[in-house]
């Protein structure tokens, strides 16, 4: 590829999900427009665009080998005309030179810089030794060399670990504890809270129950607060409020948190949680934009900042900051907060899906809620693959809203979690519970009861407004 | 139950989903409002609130018995307050008198009355014999009479049949297929155009090529024209275009039509197959209403007429109709023509989704479209459940409506079919392709790529627009 000395010139840090589809997406609008780009994307690590959220499927051993978490290697990237330096740490952001300084001494120029650094995962002061390196068998679930890491940990080490203990109890709690519970190894999750505080607690605790059928133990409303190390200075247990839990790894799930010091010091405003505060284009200053889990974006619904971080919200900001930045149209419409996962083991199948605010944040944004959960099954009654779901359902019950669906949670049986895109689908476009009523989703016996579950729990709202 | 002399007098003819729906909840409103209504229903078989939907997985034996399908018994609606009678056929409706006559004799008088008397199968005049009785081994899948009799026919037999011949390709066909094929039946579907008209012809065909693989047989553009009888009078063969193809029983699944010939017969306007033709409100004249299979609809989106004899329209019709009869207010939004199946033998298994008109459809109503296939994987690539998944995305490209979403069509492995819910729900609310992009739908590795496979599908599109 030839790059003319006049091309405007894109630099990209970080190149997962939110970063290289930045960097693709400029290239296609600018090709598309006739224009020319020269883009270089800056990469700390070695790995570019792979998956997070697959790597408590592959500590499970679903997934065979790292390669297949990297959707697009680094040579895919190069022969796209992207110029990818790995291992390439940005240092310092100049707005006023225009310029990136990296830790290997070069000022790489910019005309336009995409913000793309992602979040890091929160690690606990005990979790690290004295001279602040992590306690052997402690480790965090964020990057391809995390995976490395648990991968020799369970499969490699001699005497192989027996115990694990999940610090926090949200996604990657529950997908690393799915991992070591199929492994054999025996489990513990603690979490400050309820179970999964994306979810309402009485959903929280109803997908405990399932969890704690399948052998893992669960600690709600507990604070590890130590470790304890053997003579080998490797983890052997945490301490948490005084008790110690014995424990031959520990994963840590305790959250992450956006990595916006290169932005911070250049000035540039954060948020409560430290994001960069975008505006619908994923600008956050002139020929500066921002995108994926380093930013906190907005709720379609409320407008309030949230943080989010999900690869899928960071490669829908990164295609529309590559799109404006090239001189094309386009704008991130916001988050309205849906999610799913599952856990799975042994005979336990328990899907979980959420859409919307919980009970708490609408309470934060001065929000009156109605709300109530409807038990119905997957499929028809009759069908053997009928698995019984709870879906709760919230409403305003004032103003101008009065009767608008806010959020859904759904715990259930295998094919339940899915189910929330419809949800989503009628939070997304402004729908009342009585809209959702009528709605016509699809039915047949293997699928579904005559009454979709959310429109029963809807109809049931609605008729109580 | 004691009835005042004055209560309001409602007759229910029929009493499966749209009946027993309308019958409940005129007791429900009526309740409400503190009102009474003397609800009759007069049913003309022995079964009430029963699944049509749910025969063929009785006869695959999914279902392990028949009144598993029975929703709600002949007792728990009289406890519930319903003058049920069963083995009575209504066969006249008096408007003027305001009764209608049974065949035991009675005149049943009325303040209002629901029309509930659902769909038939269509039996051509070769599956009777010269006395007009059905062929032995030949037979439709409607009623639990028609259930009862598969058993029969597949179960206690002997010979055990061998070859089964599906007449029609539609979903009660490709079912009933899926059923033969199961229970180990060389079994073959014959149908006049593609498999499944209900997509379009080159979804069509990606379904077939699913179900030739799991050995199932499918004649295309054939018409079975005859049938082949033994001299014991039961079917050896049917003969389509002048060949013969064996068959020891065979399944009539060429469709079903509005049994409406009571209200036509009272002078009640009908539609092109024959349906009643309700409002908003499933009212067809004043204290006259109908819902279910013998009705047709309008469509959400454009308000032409269609018929879609599918049980969860006929329990929000029936619905309506008890609500508004008894003094309430609601009324049936439309359809889009959502629907789901799938067909699973051996290691075959194949799910459809479908919403909105299909490509002939469009052109019938002389809109301008656009449409393309993506092909993606229900989950991330790397887990063991992603299976393929085509998704058709269909918009308007002329007019007002340019970019609006009009049909999605979904062919694909386990997990593919209800995502035609999110779509549904896009189209329901009148959403442009580029709307869909946007959308904050859930995203996890065994669930969904990055990417939603009806959000690629619908970003392709908007780009092309």
């Amino acid at each position: 590829v030839v790059i003319s000395h006049g091309a405007r010139r894109v630099v990209v840090v970080g190149a997962d999900a939110a970063g290289m589809s930045a960097a693709h997406q400029a290239l296609r609008t600018a090709r598309a427009r006739g224009t020319e780009l020269a883009v270089t994307v800056l990469e700390s690590g070695r790995d570019t665009s792979y998956s997070a959220c697959g790597i408590p499927y592959w500590v499970a051993g679903d997934v065979a080998a790292e390669d297949d978490l990297v959707a697009r290697t680094a040579g895919e990237h190069r022969a796209a005309g992207i110029d990818l330096r790995l291992g390439t740490t940005a240092v310092e952001l100049d707005l006023t030179a225009r310029e990136v300084a990296t830790d290997a001494g070069d000022r790489v120029p910019f005309d336009d810089v995409v913000l793309a650094t992602g979040a890091a995962p929160i690690v606990p002061d005990w979790a690290l030794d004295p001279a602040g390196r992590p306690v052997p068998g402690v480790r965090a679930v964020k990057t391809l060399d995390d995976g490395r890491a648990w991968i020799d940990l369970l499969g490699v080490r001699d005497p192989a670990p027996r115990r694990a203990v999940v610090v926090g109890g949200g996604y990657i709690g529950l997908e690393m504890a799915e991992a070591f519970a199929r492994r054999g190894l025996d489990t513990t999750i603690v979490t400050r809270g309820e179970l999964m505080s994306s979810l309402d607690p009485d959903m929280g605790a109803r997908l405990r129950e399932h969890v704690v059928k399948s052998g893992v133990a669960v600690h709600c409303q507990d604070l590890v607060d130590g470790v304890v190390t053997g003579v080998d200075g490797a983890v052997r247990a945490v301490t948490a409020g005084g008790r110690e839990i014995a424990a031959d790894v520990v994963a840590l799930g305790a959250g992450v948190r956006p990595q916006s010091e290169l932005g911070a010091a250049a000035g540039l405003p954060l948020g409560r949680v430290g994001g960069y505060l975008p505006d619908p284009q994923q600008r956050v200053a002139d020929g500066v934009w921002a995108a994926g889990d380093c930013i906190e974006p907005v709720t379609r619904t409320h407008g309030n900042r949230v943080f989010v971080p999900l690869g899928t919200h960071a490669v829908k900001q990164g295609r529309v900051a590559g799109t404006v930045l090239a001189g094309g149209d386009a704008r991130f419409d916001g988050v309205i907060g849906t999610a799913v996962t599952r856990f799975v083991v042994g005979d336990v199948h328990v899907e979980v899906g959420r859409t919307g605010p919980t009970a708490r944040q609408l309470a934060g944004l001065g929000v009156e809620v109605d709300s109530l959960v409807t038990e119905s099954t997957t499929a028809s009654g009759y069908m053997p693959e009928a698995a019984p779901i709870a879906v709760k359902v919230t409403a305003a019950t004032a103003g101008p809203e009065r009767g608008r669906l806010l959020a859904v949670q759904i715990v259930g049986g295998p094919g339940s979690a899915k189910r929330i895109d419809t949800a989503a689908a009628a939070i997304w476009f402004g729908a009342t519970v009585a809209d959702v009523t009528g709605m016509d989703l699809s039915y047949a016996p293997p699928f579904s009861p005559t009454w979709d579950p959310v429109q029963i729990a809807c109809r049931r709202l609605a008729d109580r407004l």
